[in-house]
């Protein structure tokens, strides 16, 4: 192990400045205005994986962004593992509430993160996190330590819902054949206490249109009587909830893993301070479903929030007018078992159903995925915990996650094996957030762990 | 009579050039960045008041957009009629539903305007009317019959809350001096049936802020268990409203005037068809006040609309965030005897009573105003009433508009005089809406009406 401390000392500097080039390409695959800096950002990160000693390294066409093929085979005898990060990131608004320019990298100490951490829009979602297995395998090869095979798969669609992934990967499942999938893209409790995502919420992400007269109308002379699209798209999203919070679309909640009180009781260990949570977000009070704590509602329950909303007139000043249409983006946060397609014509069925006949409803689909929990006694959940343990001198918590990787569903699919989540995030990095950044500290921890994962899987695959 | 029919004939093709000349200046003061444009509109209307024959013509300063005030006196002894109008106008947008563009006015024929409507913003509302009383004048100085003394009052901020004028007019109280107000900021039923707006709704005009945590937040790590302000603020814009669409708000409807049988009755003979009124609108139904019908529910009933609501992510594509803030701008109109001022207070501690602990909520006043009736039996009512019959040759009926002038009441305050609203527009000309337009037939028949007015109100006052 004295071997990768002495690299990662002798060439942190670099990995740093590396990043925050990555960084400066303002990679947002949710606006076609970044298209250009994306495919930019492609050419980067093959870059970085020829530098890092992959002897083959593709950017494959798709019908979206491209995605960074890479591999370093030694030996086709020995296990392969194949690591998916994405280089997309995203959107930076609202960008006035940012303390630096997001595509501006900036090294700023902080209470969680006293070596400094990495401001910028994707320095721990997910360019950051990525990076450390590019340099992860840059120290095995300049070291001579690879100890089995490694394939690289970088997607530039996650922030959108990954569609060209899920058309690429049935293509080349030979391409891809591996024994353990590898994704930095969560977080962990804490500095000290290190932890590994066993489970995912799967996501139903949807856009609606209320539309009521066909222009907009003086809400003088026709206020009162006609429907006005805002205030029943207002209604219509409040009673998708009831007075407990529990949401309220028939059949939503039919296939929903209950867990038993001793798993339950398992989570409650996890160190938690709501104080310190409510301070932390300068909130009076938790608010969420009746009967679950907070580490409950954002972990093993379904959720229904509404991500965006917009009609009439926003600017300045008042505009005495009843819109002709109001729209909002809706997401569904779902838990294993419940399946994203039959959620997604669910919400659809329920709320054209509750729509009034005053008003025109389009429901647009927009992307999913579904929950996924990986088994802790698998070989590749073993490693990555021994790994942790030398490098943080503390055994991981396996934790669920409230987020979603819908492709890590696609890819047990589709590949038939496992994907270790080894993240190295905080909570409080604030990814999809203003002022995002990523701990110098996790950043140069996780290119330490990386190779101990590679290390000890292939021990444990023997 | 022939005389006027005479010089308009004579011209209208300069009359109209004219308007187009006004509508071209973006006069939008809602928005600071046309600041420049109402001040240069300001400065044109001066230029036609002088042009039509006033012999004191004033840019009259004040905190916000100036006060155009003009005057012919001809004998102190007779009556003097105060006009007032305004030359500023609601944004444009949303732009990209205009045919031709809000600022490029062109003349084009409807169904309801075979002589062809010119299409731009203010075309109608105000633009076009108040210039009609410009033209009008032009017309009795031109042909030596003018009866009486006249004054221009025509302001820059009607579309955001006339705040400078209520700043004016107490000032001002003696330059103001009138026997009558004549305003043409209304519309009437249609081109073969005249109607004078004797009611008029008031206004109370709201902005909200709802605040959960402190950041934009990852939906997947915090959803379910934070408040999501656009969720709850879609909770509290539908409380708003109980089942049958009555207004919520503790003491809302305590000094509401509610008409009598007759009243009803009387209101229920104005010609209207509620399948055209679908048609028109595409909408399948109506909605609005259980126990009254449309022409009811817009005109002697008050009602709470949201005019904007905007929060989160609203851009191309998809982002998983729950935002830290969400807004609606939100308007009531009133009917007579409900202050504006009590009703804005009412909301304010309704709306932040209704909140859960887990936001904060900011109401912000914007503006209001309070509703009016004119009397059917004053000299002014009956001087407009035999106007409207000579030149349309048809009795014009008595209509309350569901629509706000809240300057009106503070008139009848400050300078104790009556208004008169002889309104020449039609609901069909979508004021405040994409492709406001104002008929040419309208146009010229008001400049043909406004001298009958004089006429008719100096013979009635002697």
């Amino acid at each position: 192990m004295e071997h990768i401390k002495k690299y990662v000392h002798e060439n942190k500097e670099r990995f740093i400045n590396e990043l925050v080039d990555l960084l400066k390409l303002p990679s947002v695959s949710a606006d076609s205005a970044f298209s250009q800096d994306v495919l930019n950002t492609a050419d980067k990160v093959k870059f970085f994986l020829e530098q890092a000693g992959c002897d083959k390294v593709e950017i494959c066409e798709t019908p979206g962004y491209p995605i960074v093929y890479a591999e370093k085979i030694i030996d086709p005898a020995l296990p392969t593992v194949l690591v998916y990060g994405h280089y997309d990131v995203q959107p930076a608004d609202p960008i006035d509430l940012w303390d630096s320019p997001p595509f501006e990298p900036v090294i700023k100490k902080t209470a969680l993160h006293p070596d400094g951490a990495i401001f910028a829009r994707g320095a721990c979602d997910d360019k950051g996190q990525m990076f450390m297995h590019v340099k992860a395998l840059e120290l095995m090869m300049k070291t001579n330590t690879l100890p089995c095979n490694v394939k690289f798969m970088i997607e530039g669609e996650e922030e959108v819902g990954s569609s060209s992934l899920s058309w690429f990967v049935p293509r080349n499942k030979e391409k891809l054949k591996n024994d353990v999938i590898l994704i930095s893209d969560t977080g962990m409790i804490s500095n000290q206490q290190p932890s590994i995502t066993t489970g995912l919420r799967g996501l139903s992400y949807v856009e609606v249109e209320v539309t009521g007269p066909n222009r907009d109308l003086h809400s003088g002379l026709y206020g009162g009587a006609v429907a006005n699209p805002i205030n029943i798209l207002s209604k219509m999203i409040a009673s998708l909830h009831d007075e407990n919070n529990h949401i309220t679309i028939p059949g939503f909640y039919d296939k929903v893993e209950e867990l038993s009180k001793e798993e339950r009781a398992e989570m409650a260990k996890r160190p938690f301070s709501l104080d310190e949570y409510k301070k932390a977000l300068d909130i009076d009070d938790v608010y969420g479903e009746s009967g679950y704590d907070t580490n409950e509602r954002n972990s093993i329950r379904p959720t229904l929030d509404v991500n965006g909303i917009w009609g009439g007139y926003t600017g300045e000043g008042a505009k005495t007018v009843i819109a002709s249409k109001a729209f909002a983006k809706i997401s569904m946060r779902l838990v294993p078992n419940q399946d994203w397609k039959e959620i997604t014509d669910l919400f659809q069925k329920h709320f054209e159903n509750i729509a009034p006949k005053s008003v025109k409803v389009v429901v647009k689909p927009h992307h999913g995925g579904q929950g996924y929990v990986t088994p802790i006694d698998s070989i590749g959940y073993q490693a990555a915990s021994k790994a942790y343990t030398d490098t943080f001198g503390a055994t991981p918590i396996p934790v669920r996650s409230g987020g979603s990787i819908p492709i890590v569903a696609l890819f047990e699919e589709e590949l038939k094996s496992k994907t270790i989540m080894m993240g190295f995030g905080l909570d409080s990095d604030a990814i999809h957030s203003p002022n995002e950044h990523f701990g110098v500290f996790n950043y140069l921890k996780g290119i330490e762990t990386i190779p101990l994962f590679y290390k000890y899987f292939t021990e444990l695959s023997k």
